[in-house]
């Protein structure tokens, strides 16, 4: 089968011919309808040799962890699916048997690193080929009227910023608002998330106009340019008494700044891009009860809770197509800055 | 190998020997270390013919839904567990795949019946055997640590009281009141649940003295006899505002009565026990926003909690062995009232 | 002064010329702008002498628990106000030094009774009148850039709706659905309410077709009419899961077994209604889990929060005006149910 | 009447005498019968003059934040106490009117800076006095059952603890730990809340042996010393996933840094002391969805709640007493570190 592998540190991803995998026992082989591209995937190739090796990645390495496709084949003892059954893939799995996986909590699963579980396209061949398999169909989520191609960032990019903004949503009562950083892949959904799930005021800022406008076109109260006048700019809506959560999805130290700049009493600051930088607490030093954390994709529930969202019409990604031979070029565009909403592989 | 079996509707439960079962792919065989005794099961037995076929319930029938034991043999694809681990059984088990099963709430599983997945003993094959088979490995929790004899009731008469209580915790706030009616093989254990995870002032009612010694014995800041002068003695203990939360764990006609003539408002009341009785709530016709429900075993999270609290010596459950041939003197026990806390059959 | 009251059991309000009330200590003196026409006076209104008396009302009674206002004159010691300030009032007023009025939770002050502190128009002389008195500063909320007349209603129409639909919150996740029944007053502000704090599916029952029309305009996602296939049409909506919160404006006995038969496992069912009916409870005999209860009224920080949604124009309440005399009428439209919405008497 | 009043920056408080004072219109004088000395005092007393002046402080400044006494007179329009009843003072007093204060939640008044409403002591008069007044009655908590002078702490010692743990309350569920850093004045007092209000294995660190046998005294499963081995002591206990929650009452950069060393995946990190370190937060740079806080002081519902704890016997101060005359030795004490458990005075 053809597959887009990351095959050398430093250079461009290549379309390859591999073997097709075949599911072990308890595992399940998934024939790849849509795969998405997501900058976690450039900082993984932006990674120098050293600490790729730190990160335990393989090469060559499948690219993509977020994948839609249709049951293709179950291994020995894998049930609760048909072959054909229209699925979306969970990404970050986990043990299955812990505390943590008992409630869904994967993605905080304790025992992933020393059981070598990793999530696809990040340390095992991914989604960005054919077929790929899952551990197990718990990996797997009826996608069911649901468009794989519309839909399968958000298994990422909309599982992500759901988690994060779920951990806000008790402070997001009438008369709150929310402060998106960043308006691009996960921004332009948690915008969206934001206004289905909340009565706050959502302001959204970027350092692109065309963000902005999409921005705007998805559902922002307001949309700012995120430069030296943005957090007056921030201010001006949300009063004295300062934002009631910030979600960062840039995440470097001019917007971590700007994040606790703005957040008020009692208010939370989300970090969510890798960007690297770092926020600083101390009593007298931050707002009373303000919080800071920094979450990880999300829960299994999750996953079903943000396709139904999809289902509703309540939420969609802005998408543009690229065939599995093109993904290169996909990376390309991500990496300038200059796709509008989520490039997604059609292999 | 011997089982014990409901073999003829209304007929005392036999030892009989049957073949030891094979675990199918996925399945998991556990050599059964201990058996909790329920009085769920001398509702079964006590079925008519009519019900009982009903209830979609076989014949013959091995019973017991407590167990703990050691993980004998895999099936294929089944994993996360080695032969010769320590397990307690997860009994309400439900398809793993839905929206429920995903946060481990399978008690809770919408699809289990139309599937026919019903948990050992009531339904299927159960525990009071020397060996059974689960669905998957995520029915086994850990055991490590803990006898298994002292603590497989853990598995529902600590499972079960926790996920009621856990539904209530929020109310119960320092000031708030816990009233427990029936302090046998769950009362007992709800008491010192109360004690271990708020600061309510708890409150036990039985109407057997011995009952009420168990009580204090494992915590009840009171114990008052279950007669027309109970409602009046938890009133002079809680006050004009009435009981913050109520668990009936017999909920019978006049004890479900008791529990609502002493809830106060915001209050809750929570039938566990299945007597039969029932609620009214009207407007004006019940203290504001006070609640009723009837919850149903507990979620897989909440066994590995449950346990956790046996491991830090939080709690302990009241235990007479008996051997699976003696095992229907346990039965008659339990329906004499004569036990102290719970029997537990060591195959 | 002009004001409107209950001067006879059974017989219709006056419009009576009486002393314009002086504020004592502590108190603050509204200028009444606007006071809402609720059920609960149609209640009050259709009591016996006997049941009257009961709930000691006095005679004569000046009607309205509903008002907005400005500040006219404080009294010795009252502060945090000027004259002239736009304010709405809160209604059910407690203690102010209990535990649940250190909340804000004075609708459930359990000290209120014993010290005769009843809401304005429930007990004592209320909000239909050129000048009425509150106890504290505590019971004005800033009106600022809300109008009095399109607001007014807000106090109870929304205020209730609100806090009932606030505890069921957590429940109405992606994929939830809601059930309205009665699309009356407080029912087409529960729709306005659900669509802008959930991404439940939100249905509306009515047996009045005017109703279900303005249910659809205010965005209910479904409205059908609440006769014998309601709960087919409702089942056909949210599925074999059941409706996850149903909100009874009615609470009939009829209205009540409607909110029964559709609710699924976990769900809720909310009595908000005066009807009278009776729901019934018990284990085997209710879904899993499931709970009821009968909220009151809302709590004086819900009040910032409902006005705070008006202001980012949430929600809106469709009012009828009339002016002080006609407020007769303005009753005589609420018992036919031929208003469109709230009836607003502006004195 | 007689006051410790601070009079001169970097001087030692003096004992003089001062005019009675009256209560102005709605406010409430309180015959002191114990006030608590706290470290918070002391921070005032070492800051330089233009830092002091900075905080709005006055000279001379009666010094106490911890107040219990007596009702003594009401202003004009001060009701819901009658003189003579025993009342613990609420100290992070707030407008009374706004959004946070309808909750109770004074200590994060977002008005009160502007309004010049500061909490006895700390800015104006406070409690070590023979009289001080409150600003309302809603400022006082009835005390009845309680002893002024072992119980006056509670009011930030014990309420400040309380607060601080409630945040986290959620987490700590069985099998979770909670981290005490500092056994002090405060950090004893957390010790036995964590242990009333949780099953949370509690680990306390201190640098002094004798704060370590207080910690095992009041309920510490662990004390150790809070060294260079101590973060390798503490996850000898938590295990790899790390402590759940930790408290850190001392906050200078040494028991952040340690704080943080020893926290897990979602685990929280709360700052309550005053010493003035920072903690660094960033993606990749920190465990998944670990929160870092700085609360401040607590809410007056959560005094109740306190004070409930103490009249069930739950939560206990260690106190040493001194006359007024002596207070000045209580803060030398204070200073050096002498005490054991919280300074009181008896005027």
């Amino acid at each position: 089968m053809k597959a887009l592998q990351y095959t050398a540190v430093g250079e461009e991803p290549q379309v390859v011919e591999v073997p097709t995998p075949e599911p072990g026992p308890g595992e399940v082989r998934v024939r790849v309808t849509a795969a998405g591209a997501c900058h976690s995937d450039s900082f993984v190739m932006g990674l120098d040799a050293e600490q790729y090796k730190l990160f335990g990645y393989p090469l060559p390495m499948t690219l993509g962890h977020e994948g839609a496709g249709v049951v293709d084949k179950l291994g020995a003892g894998a049930a609760g699916f048909d072959v054909g059954d229209a699925v979306a893939i969970y990404g970050p799995q986990g043990c299955g048997q812990c505390y943590q996986c008992a409630q869904g909590k994967e993605n905080y699963c304790p025992k992933a690193a020393a059981l070598g579980i990793v999530p696809p396209g990040l340390g095992r061949d991914g989604t960005m080929a054919e077929y790929v398999t899952v551990p197990s169909p718990r990996h797997l989520v009826p996608l069911e009227g649901l468009d794989p191609v519309a839909n399968v960032a958000l298994t990422d990019a909309g599982l992500t910023p759901y988690h994060a903004i779920k951990g806000s949503l008790p402070k997001l009562v009438p008369g709150s608002s929310a402060v998106v950083i960043g308006a691009g892949g996960l921004g332009h959904v948690a915008i969206q998330l934001l206004r289905a799930l909340s009565p706050a005021t959502v302001i959204a800022l970027d350092i692109a106009q065309p963000k902005l406008d999409l921005a705007k076109d998805v559902g922002a109260h307001h949309a700012f340019l995120s430069d030296d006048s943005a957090a007056d700019a921030v201010r001006a809506v949300v009063g004295a008494g300062g934002a009631t959560a910030v979600f960062d999805f840039v995440a470097f130290q001019p917007t971590i700044d700007l994040a606790q700049a703005v957040t008020g009493p009692e208010g939370d600051v989300v970090l969510v891009g890798v960007g690297g930088g770092q926020a600083r607490v101390g009593v007298l030093a931050a707002p009373y009860d303000s919080t800071i954390r920094a979450p990880y994709w999300g829960s299994r529930s999750e996953l079903f809770e943000v396709l139904d969202l999809a289902r509703a019409g309540t939420i969609h990604v802005e998408t543009e197509t690229f065939s599995l031979d093109d993904a290169p070029e996909a990376y390309r565009r991500l990496h300038d800055g200059t796709l509008r909403g989520r490039a997604v592989i059609v292999p």
